[in-house]
């Protein structure tokens, strides 16, 4: 806990963008994880679909990238930046038949870029979602969270 | 399994937005959810703020519905709707230190409303994280699902 | 007064789009009006500007009819919807230094479009303020109100 | 008056995103204010409706805040800019039947941000109008103005 | 040459979104082509490229279909619409260094869409560009035209 | 040519959004071209119409300007800019019935502003096309290319 009260609030409860003027310009970046869970048969049709069939992993990357760009339009209280890197990735576990989504953003600037991050994932993560959904009803987005961040006032942050 | 093969692909392997022109229009509904699980000392922050320190939730509905009709913006393949219905809940399980987000959206159209729903209820989420990230570090989204589902040639569809 | 409660927000006040599933498609318009006050210079210079200085009042219809179609994205709880006509004109009043602002939007929907031609009346009024405020500092916007409606459930209603 | 042309044309009356490559970064603010006149009746349920009945103002204020953001999307010719604060504030004058709406925004750049201010000032009111306007039909939106501005060439201005 | 006025302003000259309220309902289609013209090796890298490289091409397809739903906020006076299938495809004239880009959009609506498949074209070529810019600075977008077009009351129109 | 690899794609083939945080910021601007091919009727009308019949080549303008802004929601690895000045002209050729459409933006920033001025000049020519297509089906956008180019690491780049 770094602190006791929302700074999206001011004194009386009202919601505010957050001044940031008075920050320093930082290089800042974000790092956010998510999961998919599938059936295994989707699993194997989005593994084998790279090429032939259709390849679900490079249209949610591109979503995801895209995504990021939109954050302040989704994101009621959230800065306009200008993200300097955006980069989302995934790891396939079909053990699991889940797929992670990991998503870093980067700028240097007087806010942070974990909503950024963390938008990536979700619009990524949904977009696999949407394509697979006509053939499997039961997919779950799981465990979005921030992974990691560096720069700004708080310095280094790292999940455990 | 509804099918063996992705329907936002071709034969080709190449992503369209599949046509439903020839689609009834019927009316359609989609609910969705998703879990919030925040530190215990952040679900008291929003218990309490509702009034006085400011109101999580009710910024969270808003983003969740303004969310909801940016859908065909954010997934590249979703057709753009004209939505007649978007509802965005809570559910406070002080217990779990979870919040859960219920979100329903409705048209008549010749497509479905799951994506909405699904991005309502990422958005509204999303939304919590950011107004609670300086106080709270390890938010985690999970459990966002498709709960149920009417109208359309599949009828209706229900989560077990 | 046609009511005792807002139609924005459920019996427990949450906020809500309202849902029009139910209602008839109709053929509605709506004609809202604006005021911008300038100072004679002003007033003199947009006058004579129509070819040779550049034409204001050109941009400020277009920014009006673009604006109108933005209305869902601004007004939290307003339906996406397919307007199928927008139209925006000026009254010059010199000797009151004003320009009247007159916003006209259609459609066959679900729900009305008082909003949109609100919206095209106050983003062309706002234009006209951006062109002018490096000649003009005191320029004020005034008077944005419905004029007419037509169509829904409500019928007609003009201003008197 | 502090010039005699208009700065978003050319010399041959040309639209033009206006050359700022070369001014100074510099903290800029602005602060707009607008009115919003309503029925006593309306008045009095927004006053009411704070906690119980859905607060009319929350959902005003972030319109606005969100809508500053959309400024350079709405007026053709703003640039785009990166502020770094947005605050929307309302005092309400029931003996007047009347909601002043005040907008404030910030950042540090080559540009002004008298636009934003004024946008987000409109956008809140037109918000008021939309969760009211089923109640009160004859609501204005009037006297939309720039009352401070800091920063820049030009130095403080404050609206008599 | 089907008529001698412009339909989008009115007798004074005045730009309008032009009303079409009363026109019928029908299904309409239309096919936009455009040519991107690269240097050889440019195209090679193309070719190469499908799996191990980066595939340019699907990259575009997408930034196309997402393009044609942006259609009535980038082209002022067009209709919003509701697309019901949007096709990006693409044929590669080695021979000639030179790829083929086909846009084919769809609805049921008052209003026509080929300006959809013109920007869906427009875009996926300019999309193209952007990744190989780094590679060949002298690329071109060429020919973009409307190759057919079904439905309305004009009918079909093939070009020659 | 100035590499034989995209740089939009990593060494897997994945596409990402370019990392240019470390890339110096400086003054940079781009100036592309196009060409509106008309039927010698449609370009009389355009002519004629600057003031009486409208103003085709004024709303071209606006469009194009503002289509500058949109690029990094269009065009998908695109960074978000802050565009300092952007510039729509248009040059007629009676005896070629073309249109020539040129636009220059600025900006000082990390990386360069070539998809702007493309992406200006192609929803200026799509506007054209837009408003001239009910009286010429036969419109060709034509030679959108790059003409100079200022800033950056790779200096200053002119097409011969």
């Amino acid at each position: 806990m770094s602190g006791s009260t929302f700074t999206h609030f001011d004194k009386e409860g009202k919601a505010v963008m957050v001044d940031v003027s008075d920050k320093k310009e930082t290089t800042r970046s974000a790092t956010a994880m998510g999961r998919v869970l599938l059936q295994p048969e989707t699993m194997k049709l989005i593994q084998e679909g790279g090429f032939k069939k259709g390849d679900v992993l490079s249209v949610a990357r591109l979503a995801g990238i895209m995504g990021a760009k939109k954050t302040p339009e989704l994101i009621p209280l959230c800065h306009p930046l200008m993200l300097t890197s955006v980069k989302v990735d995934f790891e396939l576990h079909p053990d699991e038949n889940a797929i992670d989504v990991i998503g870093t953003c980067k700028l240097t600037g007087q806010t942070g870029v974990e909503m950024e991050a963390l938008t990536a994932v979700s619009v990524a993560a949904l977009t696999i979602y949407d394509m697979c959904k006509a053939v499997d009803k039961g997919i779950q987005i799981t465990d979005v969270r921030l992974v990691k961040k560096t720069g700004g006032k708080s310095g280094t942050y790292e999940a455990k």
